[in-house]
């Protein structure tokens, strides 16, 4: 289970359209990005050196599904908070450079715009753009994202 | 490596608007949700049985990117050709309905268009949408991907 983290207990209404926060610290090594590929993008630039280095990506590098698979991690870790109500999906995913072994990852994630339900009373929606950033500051991945969030409960009147 | 398949050996030209393929078969259990979210998704309903019965999903569902990468896996062993110059990204990425343990995928794909590239003469790019559908026939997930293929080398004229 992920540990607290400043975001934890956001409801919809905390979320700001021009926030923008940065966080996340994953490393890919080798090893990480051959076990990944075998089970799920067994390609040869992703799962064998010596191919990869005759690839046009000169190479080994990370699935572009595994980059997405390490920024869900850093917003579990960091951003997603323990009222989300999951997502309906993502928009303009691109994989705008090659993540290599040795790399280290982090998010800048900007709030978009936020939207209250207009069928269900007790969630909002927020719509967010990630980019994935390499330790060269180089952006690698990025997506427009959609989340849902609950609403915070009114409190009684005294 | 992954083994050949019927559209190993195809090329840009290969490909053609309409198209419709369904391939693939991959098995989900408890254990294959639970690693995958463990390392890229540790939210309560995808890696603990027993929050995830209490959560809205009613039960421990697959990580949303989990499904995404295993699309992939089978478009690698199904699909993809050798040919392939990898994506750049993928648009309406949508996820219709949850993935639960004992769940079986199959991909279902529509080539929606071809395109030879403006600037780079060796190859063109293929949109398709890809449906990930389960053993009831429900599609769990959908979206747009293009993936660039070299173009079939020219023939030297006799």
């Amino acid at each position: 289970m992920p540990g607290k983290h400043p975001y934890s207990e956001r409801y919809f209404e905390d979320y700001t359209a021009g926030e923008i926060v940065e966080f996340g610290d994953e490393s890919v090594d080798e090893a990480r990005i051959v076990n990944f590929a075998r089970e799920y993008d067994p390609q040869a630039f992703h799962i064998d050196p010596v191919a990869a280095a005759r690839s046009p990506f000169g190479g080994l590098v990370a699935s572009g599904w595994q980059t997405a698979a390490l920024m869900m991690r850093m917003m579990v870790d960091h951003f997603v908070s323990s009222h989300s109500l999951g997502s309906p999906g993502i928009d303009e995913l691109r994989f705008l450079a090659p993540v290599r072994p040795g790399d280290r990852l982090r998010c800048r994630l900007t709030v978009l715009s936020t939207s209250p339900s207009k069928t269900k009373a007790d969630r909002g929606s927020i719509t967010q753009k990630v980019e994935v950033l390499n330790q060269a500051g180089v952006a690698v991945l990025s997506c427009i994202g959609r989340g849902f969030y609950r609403r915070r409960p009114e409190t009684p009147k005294s």
